[in-house]
């Protein structure tokens, strides 16, 4: 089935324990791809700008994206810079200038009107909203947030969340969205706020799915060479809702497989800057890494 | 298979978003015990003062522990005064006082020196060794430690390793005695230190069990009625111990099965202040959430 991102692209400048590297390419939707084009093409619906590079285009387009929904808008593409500490589990962004992404405006083309799966990566609600008016009638859609919308667009969001079928987001975030201390009852309260599905991340501490009738937890993969973790959380969508698109059922059982492959395509992630931890990779290593995750995790 | 813990018996007074209790019964040794003894019962090596009160003392006999190992030296009880943050994963120590405990030279009945699974709660290296000395061939001996330790006794702490099982310890705590920023890093290293295996508590995160053939991971139970974490990682290991010495086999399978049980302890623990989590629990309802947790887990 037909799967559709909506996000940011990005240069990402990485200063970490593990090196510096200028101008990687990154951002939500570039990451989310890339772990989704193991499962399925990739409809891409995103914003650069002129200085957008054509190495890294013809990298998309190699890599199963569809580029009809790629504005190459007058200016910059967007640029973030950040810098992680010894414990890459923080980080402080040192600068970001959103450039033509300031100004995104998704146009999906029409053709594009019929996508089954969609993931709203995170962005402004307002501009998550724009785009998912112009899908039809999709089986699945999920949108990722954070703690910026929570605190300046909380308005906007809550209207978003009435109309998505999934909301993924990292514990912090939902523990302050749902304004409580335990990630249970957080899990819950957001299910209030209308998505049917709440998928939590916790970095190194695994997944949580929440859902009216059954919840369930994942450790994460154990991994030890940690290069960059810049993008982790959209490489773990990416897996996940590549599963779901290529299988096209969301069952109970698929959804924990669909959260299984998230958390491989995220561990693989993390082991490269940039896109490098998941560039190379195929298909049989993504599997493989799958069965050993299984084996981890089976009792 | 006989069980036997060496800690702390003390009164904890409690100050947390959900109530203030004054002098609840706790303390390690306790809180070990309180969670083993629905699978075994366990021989008690522990000190408190002559204010201990005889209805702890019959508690304590009327759930299973067997006190010929508990001293009742001049002098008062160990008394501890934390308090939690409305995040109940954050607490301070307000105050302790070690009295009786402070000088704590444990002294294991003759009739104990056969011990097969010996459970060392967090105290000073040099006392867990001085125990450790009094038991002649153990099956199994788990070693609990903390940032205290590490600190301040170092060199005994790494004597002390070389000479047991198994070192159960929080993430936090395995990161800070292996200088290590990843885990899985800090797990391994831990193990190059003597111990065979290596599990790591990591709160509502669930739990991870190192070692030199396999490693596996399990989130924690989905709980929402956090009453009072005090001693949840001492009613984990109790749980974890208990199962062990119940079936008496220290086999993959059965360590993740015992690491089950020590979620689920710890998990009703948490549900009440002091010893009220497990108090009145019977074990019929520790096997419900134990086949609750399987279902939560399974894949």
């Amino acid at each position: 089935m037909s799967l559709l991102v909506v996000g940011s692209t990005a240069y990402d400048t990485i200063h970490a324990p593990t090196g510096d590297r200028e101008r990687c390419l990154g951002g939500s939707a570039t990451h989310f791809s890339v772990a989704a084009r193991f499962f399925s093409p990739v409809r891409y619906v995103s914003v650069v700008g002129e200085d957008f590079a054509k190495s890294d285009l013809a990298f998309l387009e190699e890599r199963g994206m569809d580029l009809d929904g790629l504005e190459i808008a007058a200016g910059a593409t967007m640029h973030w810079t950040g810098k992680y500490h010894a414990d890459m589990n923080q980080r402080d962004t040192l600068s970001i200038e959103l450039n033509t992404f300031g100004d995104f405006s998704p146009k999906v083309p029409a053709h594009w009107r019929d996508t089954d799966f969609v993931f709203l990566a995170n962005g402004h609600p307002s501009v998550q909203a724009a785009a998912l008016e112009q899908i039809d009638n999709p089986r699945l859609v999920v949108a990722d947030t954070m703690d910026l919308w929570i605190e300046t667009a909380n308005e906007p969001l809550h209207d978003l969340l009435r109309r998505v079928d999934a909301l993924i987001l990292n514990d912090e975030e939902a523990k302050q969205l749902a304004k409580e201390h335990n990630l249970i009852t957080a899990g819950r309260a957001l299910l209030e706020l209308g998505p049917k599905l709440v998928l939590v991340k916790k970095g190194e501490h695994g997944c949580f799915l929440f859902s009216e009738f059954f919840q369930c937890a994942l450790p994460s993969y154990p991994t030890e060479n940690v290069v960059d973790p810049t993008g982790a959380g959209d490489a773990f969508a990416g897996g996940f809702m590549g599963h779901l698109a290529e299988t096209g059922r969301v069952s109970l059982w698929n959804l924990k497989r669909a959260m299984a492959y998230g958390t491989v395509t995220a561990s693989l992630q993390v082991e490269g800057f940039g896109t490098d931890g998941l560039a190379l990779v195929e298909r049989p290593l993504v599997e493989q890494r799958y069965a050993e995750f299984l084996q981890f995790i089976s009792f």
